[in-house]
């Protein structure tokens, strides 16, 4: 058949809307957010039902068609990218963005895949309640790729990733099956918890079409500070001292290096004068929705204490929710900033918190040794143990040469030294396109082995997001 | 081959103590928790090491032998009890015990799948952290079985389940393949994450054989009180107040009805004289690791706010050390006291919490118009949504036959209701032998699918734990 035959089919099964054939409509959803890979489809399909995306999968499967579900297209790692076969059609749930249900007692949402993050939290901030999930994409990502990817983000100490907020998901199977299990109940143990299977498969199991969040009391108060480290702070140490004294009310706790600091702070129009020490800088914020504790207070303590200890040069409490603001575009322009001096090859690392100090410490020499003028930004979410190691791309060079350049090496290192501390290459991004060699040279092979034969299972004509994370199981190859 | 062949041949791959085929000994191991259900073997394997339990699965996998793995033998669902067949051996975890690392700064604790509950929350407490997974059989349950079920208990509230604190796994798949991924990790996005698997499998997807597990800052101040219910107190409401104002530092939010509290209280030697309101009690405890927050300041300005409200009429706050031991000894000793009289037929019931009150209600018509002399007992971890809402046992009746006739009949009409409401009838107990009937009758056929296939993938001859949690995948099956 030809491919508008193949086009025809699908728009019969879905209304006027639901389908994109021009191509340069289609070139916006086939590159992926880095805009390191392009890739090629004759067809978005943008299912506006469940039953459309059941429909939908039905009938690739019939036709032999592989399909890639996407969400907001902000993957880092080329997991929402179709392949270059022209095989493979998108599956976009950017239409299927409602809030089904708030429930303030349970505290849950329920809300259909595409529904965009920020639209989320601010449905559940309407009720009073908070969405604890909060990233950088939040304006453009989907909960649907939040789930696929177990996205992470500034509030992970606290509240935990997606996979802790999962409470309930509906999903397509690669046969059709919907799987229909919008529950609220923070309590459930009635066989595997097949909810987890979807989460961080990146389209490759099933495509969310629905998801139920828990949420929680909204904080009616924080304290934000930013603390200058003086140099050589262990900074696993200072965060154990601040988890023990803020008593778990801790939700945020940012590392940035002062190049980062003063990549963000030249990014930005009115930079606050808050400055980095020599050891960087940390942005820690305490929340609570209690009228009874003097958050305030409580943060001096900490702050005292963390003083008294000789880690810290400075440090201000925001004073107003501008001086909280300001403290949070710094942390939050890193990126941006990034960007603007000609963007980073990035490189999104976990180790064990007793860990993190040796690997900023190895890093630091394997750059010198590579190139003694590269310049790197680090930043991240060291309470989870998550830092993003950024190799800066000289002013003069051509990004994506030397993206291509440094992964093919520098970046090998990174995650060697990652390894050998019991660390991963992927905190939060994922795994994609992008990824797959680094699973397959680092994965335990008795992981992959199981993932092999999940994927197999669900999958077995290898239609769902062909060629993103992982090989289906072959009988009788070794992994 | 004779099964003493058969014996033969695993006792030569384990050392001396590896194998137990005398049956007085054997008998220790064949009935569940509850003596419902007396299965067969004709030996119990002790594996020393994770290399022995992948030499037993392969041998097993070789012979065509059933395995049945068991922790503690704890299980309310027979989840690790042999069938009748006398086809099945009994894979005893208890000689794998050991402790393997603590790490104090990733706040982490590494050990064998077979270590008792109760020696890793000692082992942590010893380095001054707390393992906030605390549950009734503690002191027998292991590690492994924890994970099997996905354990809940009495800091769910605050800290989650055992899926929520499980960061690594090492686990030995059905042709002996060991999975090995004790990662201290709290974030690692790289695929499929396969310990999700295995938790709440019981046993059926593979041998767990160690786990990392998340440790949290000691609690060095407790705030313990006892707060006796008005009648007619909406339970989600009071939950919702005191969650708000007590700043996520609640870690025990526990309903005790007022035939419950008298069941305990006459099963004590020295019952304290907290007693019940009309609407019951609850047992409320907040923690704080933290040296500058005052929490029992913080109770009594959230008890002032709940008797402003007119939900509670006394309220206790704990003065001392004896007093709160005393209050949680109420709480513990229940089950004791259903025992004492003659046991109880148990439900581990869970809904939205915004559908407890309607779950009360309507159980409580169904139990007066099945027989006006049946007595319940309902307590349980509200602050999860989950009740054990258990009919006593009449004190002539036996036991055994009472409870076959009520799950016969009245469990079902309680299932139902809570299925009506969007609850369920497994929150923290399982599946194992006993409910399975119940999963396929209420579970969501689309996801019994994905289970079924999970399952003929991780074990395609159907060797691990046969006859639990779910059937085998038939290619043509309706499920």
């Amino acid at each position: 058949m030809s491919q508008s035959v193949h086009v025809n089919a699908f728009r019969d099964l879905l209304d006027g809307g639901g389908v994109v054939d021009d191509p340069e409509q289609i070139a916006t959803y086939t590159t992926d957010q880095r805009q390191l890979l392009t890739g090629s489809t004759f067809a978005v399909l943008k299912p506006a039902t469940t039953k459309q995306v059941a429909d939908i999968v039905r009938l690739a499967a019939r036709l032999g068609i592989g399909l890639v579900p996407q969400g907001g297209n902000t993957s880092y790692c080329g997991g929402a990218t179709p392949d270059a076969s022209g095989q493979q059609m998108i599956v976009s749930l950017e239409r299927m963005d409602g809030i089904r249900e708030i429930d303030t007692v349970s505290m849950s949402i329920s809300v259909d895949a595409g529904a965009i993050l920020k639209n989320v939290q601010d449905a559940a901030a309407a009720a009073g309640l908070l969405l604890p999930l909060s990233l950088g994409a939040e304006a453009s990502c989907r909960i649907g790729g939040n789930i696929g990817t177990n996205a992470g983000g500034l509030s992970v100490v606290k509240y935990g990733m997606t996979r802790d907020l999962l409470l309930g998901i509906e999903a397509v199977l690669s046969d059709g099956t919907v799987v229909s299990d919008m529950r609220k109940l923070r309590k459930n143990n009635t066989g595997y918890d097949i909810k987890q299977c979807f989460v961080g498969s990146e389209g490759t199991l099933g495509i969310v079409t629905g998801a139920v969040l828990r949420l929680a009391p909204w904080p009616t108060r924080r304290a934000t500070a930013w603390l200058k480290l003086a140099a050589g702070v262990p900074l696993a140490e200072l965060l154990a001292l601040v988890r023990r004294e803020s008593a778990d009310l801790l939700t945020t706790f940012e590392f940035m290096a002062a190049r980062s600091i003063a990549l963000a702070t030249d990014a930005m129009a009115n930079p606050p004068s808050v400055g980095a020490g020599p050891g960087g800088a940390i942005l820690l914020e305490l929340a609570s929705s209690s009228s009874h504790l003097d958050l305030d207070g409580l943060m001096e303590a900490v702050l005292g204490k963390a003083v008294e200890s000789g880690w810290i040069g400075d440090a201000y409490l925001a004073q107003s929710g501008a001086q909280r603001a300001a403290m949070w575009e710094v942390r939050e322009t890193i990126p941006e900033g990034e960007k603007l001096r000609n963007g980073s090859v990035k490189h999104d690392i976990s180790v064990p918190l007793s860990a993190i100090q040796r690997f900023l410490d190895v890093a630091g020499s394997q750059v010198r040794a590579y190139d003694a003028d590269l310049e790197v930004s680090v930043y991240g979410h060291v309470g989870d143990g998550n830092l993003h190691y950024n190799v800066l791309v000289p002013p003069d060079a051509d990004r994506i040469e030397c993206t291509r350049e440094i992964e093919g090496g520098l970046s090998t290192q990174f995650y060697d030294t990652a390894a050998s501390l019991g660390g991963t290459f992927s905190a939060e991004h994922g795994v994609g396109r992008f990824k797959r060699h680094l699973l397959e040279k680092y994965g335990d092979a008795g992981r992959i082995a199981a993932m092999r034969r999940i994927k197999t299972a669900f999958d077995p004509s290898n239609i769902l997001n062909a060629g993103a994370v992982v090989r289906p199981f072959e009988p009788g190859s070794i992994r």
